[in-house]
């Protein structure tokens, strides 16, 4: 070929790709031209310093004791443009009003910087503001997963959301979208579980809930593959091929900017050998030009300096914070130093970092800010911060959540609910005494609070005893109860409810090798054996726990997971039936730890022989599927839509959660064992029936091809809701 | 654009991007002219045929009573190109000279097609030819990786292929060039282990051994990613980046079709949700296109089928069979039936497979039918086959192989050897009475052989009185002795050898969830750690099991893998001091089952916290490391020169293996935590030193970068050899 005629070739294929990858953002207008304004005034400082976040731990000399100095330097000098509170950053004393004074103190700071930016102030209020002494500490992200509930998951973030405005806080660090890929992680009990729809479902109505407002944006993290290490480990390496990438990894935050997430969180582990706030694939290939994300990104703690300092993939800082942002971040989240920012400016002198770059950077920050109407009110009345936090729908919808939540492994003999025939009960475990195991990590602190700082709520013996303490004695031992104790009050009493679980733990220093009982429980539950009354067991752990022996001793086993401070009353209600459970497995528990890493949904060659599968749950009610309607074709593109009835055909009344399942007869690729394609949780009477109808998208049904493409294959496939099974034969739409 | 213009720039681009994939095979012209001529004259009937190979169970009417009518049709009618024994595939008597009476019956029917083409016959000779009776087996490839002696292990491959070419066997299914990936896998015994680097060296120097005469062929397999399910189970489905592939899966490969291998079988697994017999990707362009490979692929046992009936990636029998012809296959091992060759034509005759495809998968193999001059002569001499097997060079090497692979990995106090004022020894463990143990599966039969099977060599205990039975008194109890038994034993006893492992299994029959010794071998350590006497732990297993309470319960300890019928007179040889051991961890021994996988060479920020790390192995004697030269600076695209003093600064003679580490200081990527990049063994008078210089090629330091490009990046690495490191500098060569 003729080199001119090449070149020219070249240029054009270069062309075409540029038009293809290009995504027409809809961004309005009218914020886009004040932030082009603003941005045309920004100095290289102001912009550096706009793109960083600082923790407020820097302001402070101790806590509460802030440091006018060190206030000017950073919010003024430096015009930083975001603080954020860690795990732990709560302001002295920690009350509603103290949190809005200090932020309301900061933007006052923000406001004596030459252009006035206000500041963006962000906390990981993961189950609500849960930092805050006196808040309602709610359900985790794994109960919601497991209520099957979404509209109960969006109030939840809504009535989080009040009170973060409350308090002048416009930036939640939620929902964490990362899929449980292995329960050693430490992080599990923040997720939605291991299904990718049920999370996508979930974490958009979550983000919708947050946004509501208008004042509060979410964040979704940590995009992407975080909780997928090899070993199970936080930020251990992680091998993940683009097909678990793009079927299992990606929906849930694609979803996420679907619903109009307005910030993402980047994960802070490396995948294939990339550390991902590195990686430009990740961040700007998928992140922006496929998926369309349009708000901005920030890093998790620290993470631009890891890349250098922990993953050693980059010679010097310098060159680790200029990776990060050419790879498509936006706010570094630096907590501890001013030493970035100004290496960053140097990096942009030095042409390290493209000024468009930094620009684009600053762009999506400022354009965020405007949405949230920031530069018009960026300061709260701290007088009325407590209000949003008193008010009575938080403990009730959280309560509701909790029970909604609970799901009931086993229950031999109709042990539950506890019949008033019981008069001597011995509760045994240190966990019915705790709201802390409760409410996990993330809950005042970092690792979770101490039961001091919990002021509202009850622990499971309090509500137990409110419950039936006036009519039946109530005796209580903890793990550390010798066995001799244990027998003894075991054999006096009519029946026993034995906790066990974990103490609270957040992120690394929650990570296990193993997924035992602790000696002390597992020896516990062996003597309260040995007295062969009947055991009821509660599981609070925000994860699958190796429980094949406990539940074997046990005659009823409820999983409460980490339920908040009203989960103590949540799980009497469901004991004593006040509430008939109806949540399901969002994980699958399996039977030893050679299983693990064990997931339903899985590739169909893979053994799946869990002690309970994902999706399992009872009730004290039964439910009878009958007259499964469905289609026998459906033509690609088109919808499916399919019915079911469903009869409560015990004798009270109760929620069943009704799961569609699909899998591929065959397909160009080896299908899953399973797909989630649609889920209902229905409320019925004794002898209700209901139809229930699902419909489910072509874009559930594609394929990804064995060069990954998204196709919706022509094929059949069976679609499975309870013990009931169609055949459905996808054909051309020709 | 212009439409017709953007036509013409899609074909041009197709264009030059076929021409960039193009790779020259460089094949004897002689020969592509024999195979061109033999191809034009061939129907489609005798093409099919060719690509086809059966059985020979399928020639039997019941072990060794062949029959005729089966034969004409199968080697006449149908004309298949290859009939093979699969596990335990052995002919009445299993003899030498049966197995050659065998293979030239089959000959002589092949001889009266058509055509005359002979066929090529294959077996699992994978360590040694195991399926005949009276056979030496030789120690298995786990343990040719401990030994770190390339020489003597291309020496025992060269003696398998006399046994082989005697026996009129034309290709031996060896080796496998997996990496253990997790030692849940029943075939981690069949690999060389974690070590890419490792496994490539071995595997291209036993290739050559096999090779050597010209007159068999060796065969690569399973291409690629088998052992590397995540659950760690036999043909579970894998996930794998193409980082992964890359970095460690397909070095051991490349360097195969480098050393000439001419055949590759197929992992029968799926990777990535594509079943690797299905994967253009990886059959075309990455093992033809990129590695260049020239001979030709076979599928492992009935996988074109599975594909359809297990993976589920097909809609039927005739579109699987046509998708891993069109992904690459050049020969299916349909073993059981002649149905898939029907189908085969038919898809042929239906434009399912190109005819130019099959022509290509014939020409593949007849070039090598030829190259291994089966067109001169396809017969042996049957009177003739027994002295391959009887010559004394077999057991010698198999035993000297075997003695070089045992590892130390503990001996407190100097146990070992064992003194000879020990006048009264316990052995206990089963193990000890076994050679089928020894052996492991693939001898004899699929599983392993019956004690009565295996007439060569010696037991344990055999071995241990044959070398003092004449001066001490030696006592023998299995694992099912009860705990009196064991204590009484065991305290009349000056030391304690105690035989712990695995017995024999094959593929997924060896899949285990837990890698912990029996209950009854644990019990037996424990009756004999109460003795309070010195025990020396001998583990005879292929995979690393969990012994941590067993080694600090033993004084001493040896992991002698899987050492084949020779392996009883080795073991004995090093626990009396005949031999001075200098084997070395192929694997890296877990402390937990939490812990798997484990690899010493994953990458950096992976918790790396072994019981006994990859690499490691002690000695009677002891070596000292001093005066490591290394060049400060190394130029890209220049070999790297290193060398290191090594003294035996001990008492008595012995054999050190001296290897070489690097990592990376930085890199675009996280490091991994150490490579090998070189390995000697070197056998040293107590006093000697001796100077072992290491050349590591720029191959060797190049890194994968962001996007996977092979580029020797400017850095410093470190260069560690025993406790010494040095730092270089890879400069630019500009």
């Amino acid at each position: 070929m003729n080199k001119q005629f090449c070149r020219c070739l070249l240029a054009l294929i270069v062309f075409c790709a540029s038009i293809s990858q290009s995504f027409a953002f809809e961004k309005d207008p009218a914020i886009v031209k004040k932030v082009e304004a603003l941005l045309a005034q920004m100095t290289l400082e102001e912009k550096v310093g706009q793109v960083s976040q600082i923790a407020k731990d820097v302001l402070e000399q101790g806590r509460g004791r802030f440091d006018e100095h060190a206030m000017k330097r950073v919010i003024v000098e430096y015009a930083v443009g975001s603080i954020l509170s860690g795990g732990g950053g709560y302001p002295a004393p920690n009350s509603p009003q103290e949190w809005a004074k200090m932020t309301n103190m900061f933007q006052k700071y923000a406001e004596q910087t030459r252009l006035q930016i206000p500041l963006i102030y962000g906390v990981d209020a993961v189950h609500g503001h849960a930092a805050v002494k006196g808040a309602v500490v709610f359900p985790y992200d794994i109960n919601v997963a497991a209520s099957f509930n979404p509209e109960l998951a969006e109030k939840s973030a809504e009535l989080t959301s009040e009170t973060l405005a409350a308090t002048g806080i416009q930036w939640n660090f939620a929902p964490v979208l990362d899929i449980a890929r292995n329960p050693k992680w430490g992080r599990t009990y923040e997720t939605f579980g291991e299904d990718p729809y049920l999370a996508s479902i979930m974490g958009a109505r979550m983000i919708q809930g947050y946004q509501k407002s208008g004042k509060v944006a979410a964040c979704a993290k940590h995009f992407v593959g975080y909780g997928a290490a090899e070993s199970g480990l936080d930020r251990q390496p992680a091998d993940i091929s683009e097909r678990t990438f793009r079927e299992v990894l990606f929906p849930p935050f694609k979803a996420a900017v679907d619903a109009g997430v307005r910030t993402f969180m980047i994960n802070s582990g490396e995948v294939n050998g990339v550390p991902v706030h590195a990686s430009k694939w990740l961040l700007t290939d998928i992140l922006r030009k496929e998926f369309g994300f349009a708000g901005f990104v920030v890093s998790d703690w620290e993470d631009p300096k890891k890349i250098f300092a922990y993953h050693k993939a980059a010679p010097d800082l310098k060159q680790a914070i200029a990776r990060t942002f050419n790879a498509g971040l936006d706010m570094s989240m630096i907590p501890m130093t001013l030493e970035e920012i100004e290496l960053l400016k140097e990096a942009v002198n030095e042409g390290l970092v493209p000024m468009e770059r930094l620009d684009d950077a600053v762009r999506n920050i400022l354009y965020v800010k405007y949405e949230l109407g920031l530069f018009e009110n960026r300061y709260v009345d701290d007088a009325q911060a407590e209000t949003a936090f008193t008010k009575a729908e938080q403990a009730e919808t959280a309560r509701m959540l909790a029970r909604q939540s609970i799901t009931l492994l086993k229950n031999a003999s109709n042990t539950l609910p506890i019949s008033n025939e019981v008069k001597r009960l011995l509760v045994a475990g240190s966990g019915a005494e705790s709201k802390s195991d409760l409410c996990g990590g993330w809950t005042i602190d970092w690792m979770g609070a101490k039961e001091e700082d919990l002021i509202v709520g009850q622990t499971i013996l309090a509500a137990i005893q409110d419950k039936i303490g006036a009519t039946a004695q109530i005796d209580f031992l903890p793990d550390s109860a010798g066995r001799d104790q244990l027998l003894e009050a075991g054999n006096a009493a009519d029946a026993i409810i034995a906790v066990v679980g974990e103490k609270s733990y957040a992120e690394m220093r929650g990570d296990r090798q193993d997924l035992s009982l602790s000696p002390e429980q597992q020896a516990m539950l062996d003597a309260l054996s040995a007295t062969g009354k009947p055991i009821i067991l509660v599981i609070v752990s925000g994860r699958p726990l190796l429980i094949e022996s406990a539940a074997q001793a046990a005659k009823a086993a409820l999983y409460a997971y980490l339920p908040g401070t009203e989960g103590g009353a949540a799980i009497a209600d469901v004991l004593f039936g006040d509430y008939n459970p109806a949540g399901r497995l969002p994980f699958s528990i399996p039977k030893h730890l050679g299983q693990v890493p064990l997931r339903y949904n899985d590739r169909i060659n893979t053994t799946y022989e869990p002690l309970f599968p994902f999706g399992y749950g009872l009730s004290y009610t039964k439910f009878t599927y009958a007259n499964l309607q469905a289609p026998t074709t459906v033509k690609q593109g088109e919808p499916l839509t399919v019915s079911v009835d469903v009869t409560n055909s015990g004798n009270v009344a109760g929620d069943d959660v009704v799961l569609a399942y699909y899998t591929n007869k065959y397909a160009s690729v080896t299908p899953r064992r399973q797909q989630l394609c649609g889920f209902q949780r229905i409320s019925l009477q004794p002898g209700e029936t209901n139809t229930v109808t699902f419909t489910i998208t072509p874009e559930q049904l594609i394929v990804y091809n064995e060069t990954l493409q998204p196709v919706e294959e022509l094929r059949p496939i069976f679609l499975k809701i309870g013990q009931l099974q169609a055949k459905i034969d996808i054909i051309s739409n020709q």
